[in-house]
C-alpha cells in the first residue's frame, strides 16, 4: 500500500503538470504512454514492437493518435481508417510470407490492440483539447468510483460482482462507487460552470462510472484469459500503463461521444 | 471444371449487367455478397451471424460499405472509424458479460474480418462510382492473371512457389500470370481511352497482379488455417464468395489508393 501511494504521487506528479500544462509536451507524454501500452497489450501476445508486425503496428499507433487539430489530410492523402486497411493489408501480406506463423489470430489480436490502445489515447489528447476541466473532471469520477467501490465494498460488500473475471469486487462496492462519481460531480457541478445542466452530469457520472468499471473488468480479463498478472511493472504497485488507465481508454471516447451529442 | 464454367457463365450473367447497370441496385448486390463473405469467415471461427456479436459485426458492416456518395455525417455525428470504436468497446463488453466465452482472440478475428470484408467491398462500390472501365479493367487483370498463371503453370512450371499455402502455384506461373495481365491491360489500353500514359498503365497491371495474387494466397492461407476446404458452397465449382473475390478484395482498395495518388 505504502509503495503504492509513493507511485501513485510520483506518476502523478509527472502527468498531471503536463496534462494541465497541454499542447505539445502533453501530446508527446501520450504518445510516450500509448506506445508503452501496445508493447504490454504485444508482450501479453508474445509478439514483439521491434519485429515485422510490430513496426507496422507502432506505425499504425502512431497515425491512430494524430490529433485532429493536425490536418493529416493536408500531408498525407488518406484517412485514419484508410491507414488501418493498409496495415490489414500488409498484415495479412505477412501471414503469406511467413507461412501462417504469424497467424490470422495474431492480426485480429495485433489490430484489436492498435484501436484499442491508440484511439483510446487519442481520446486522451482529444479530451485535453476540448478542455483540461473535461479531462479531470473524467478523472474525479474514476478516482471515486475506484476509491468508492474499495471502501464501499470493503465495509458492506457480500454479493460478488464478477467472481470469474475479478475474484474481489462486489455488487455493494460497484454501487457505491456510482454513488460516490455522482456526490463527487455534483461537487464539482457547484464549483465549475458547466455548459450542461445539473441532471446531464448526473447521468453523465453514472454512465462513465458504470463505463469505467466495465473497462476495468475487460483489463482484468485480458490478463486474466492470457495468464498474466499486471499488464507491465512500469508502475510499481499499480502495474503497467494498460492497468492504470483501462477506465481512461474505456470512457474518454464515450464522453466524447455523448458531449458531441448534447453539443 | 463443366461445373465451374457453368456456374462462372451463371454468376457472371448475373453480377455483370448489375455491375454495368451501377447505382442503387448494384450497392445491394454488394451488401448481400459482403454479408456472405463475413458468414463465410464467421463460420471459419464457428461465431454466428445472430449472436450478439454477429449482430455488432453485421452492423459495423453495413456502415462501413456505405457507399462516400451517400453522405453519412450528414446523418449522425460518426466517423466509420469511431464506429469500428464503438463496435469494439461493445465487443469488448460482451467478453466481460460472458466471462471470456467470447474471447479476445474472437474479437480480433471478427474486427480483422468485418474490415476486411466491409472495406474491400466498399471498394468495389466506389470502383464501380469511379466508372465502370477501371472495375472491367481490375477483373480483366484478375481473370488474365489467374488463367496465365493456371495454363502456363501447367505447361512449364516446375518450381513450387509457396507449397506450404498453396501446393499447385508455381513460380512459372505466377510469372506467366503477370505476363498474361501486362498484354490484356496494354490491349485494354489501345481499345479505351485511360487518363494515364501506357508506361502507368503497365506498371498498374503489373502491381495488381502481384497483389491479386497475394490476395488469392492470403484466403489459401486463412483455409489451411481454420482447416476448411471451401470457404462457401454458394458457387458449385469456386467455393464462396471469398474464394471468388479474394484477389479482388485485396486489389481494389490498392487500385483506389494508387489512382488518388496519380490524380
Amino acid at each position: 500500500m505504502k509503495q503504492r501511494i509513493i507511485t501513485a504521487i510520483v506518476a502523478g506528479a509527472i502527468f498531471l503538470p503536463i496534462a494541465i500544462y497541454g499542447g505539445l509536451p502533453f501530446v508527446i507524454l501520450v504518445y510516450l504512454m500509448a506506445t508503452v501500452g501496445l508493447f504490454e497489450a504485444f508482450r501479453m501476445k508474445k509478439i514483439g514492437l521491434t519485429s515485422v508486425p510490430g513496426i507496422i503496428s507502432l506505425l499504425l499507433l502512431w497515425f491512430l493518435l494524430i490529433p485532429s487539430s493536425f490536418q493529416l489530410h493536408e500531408y498525407i492523402k488518406l484517412s485514419k481508417l484508410e491507414l488501418v486497411l493498409i496495415a490489414v493489408l500488409l498484415f495479412l501480406t505477412y501471414t503469406v510470407i511467413t507461412k501462417n506463423k504469424f497467424s490470422f489470430d495474431d492480426v485480429g489480436f495485433s489490430l484489436l490492440s492498435i484501436i484499442y490502445v491508440g484511439l483510446g489515447f487519442y481520446y486522451l489528447i482529444e479530451t485535453r483539447e476540448l478542455g483540461i476541466i473535461y479531462l479531470i473532471f473524467a478523472l474525479f469520477v474514476i478516482w471515486t468510483t475506484d476509491s468508492g467501490a474499495y471502501f464501499i465494498g470493503r465495509s458492506i460488500g457480500k454479493n460478488k460482482l464478477w467472481p470469474e473475471i475479478s475474484p474481489n469486487k462486489t455488487i455493494e462496492g460497484s454501487l457505491g462507487g456510482i454513488f460516490c462519481a455522482v456526490i463527487v460531480a455534483t461537487g464539482f457541478y457547484f464549483l465549475v460552470n458547466f455548459d450542461e445542466p445539473l441532471v446531464v452530469i448526473i447521468i453523465l457520472a453514472i454512465l462513465l462510472s458504470i463505463f469505467g468499471q466495465i473497462g476495468d473488468l475487460v483489463e482484468s480479463g485480458l490478463k486474466r484469459h492470457y495468464d498474466v498478472k499486471d499488464s507491465g511493472s512500469l508502475l510499481p504497485g499499480h502495474g503497467g500503463i494498460l492497468d492504470r488507465f483501462d477506465s481512461l481508454l474505456f470512457i474518454l471516447p464515450i464522453l466524447h461521444f455523448l458531449h458531441r451529442f448534447l453539443a
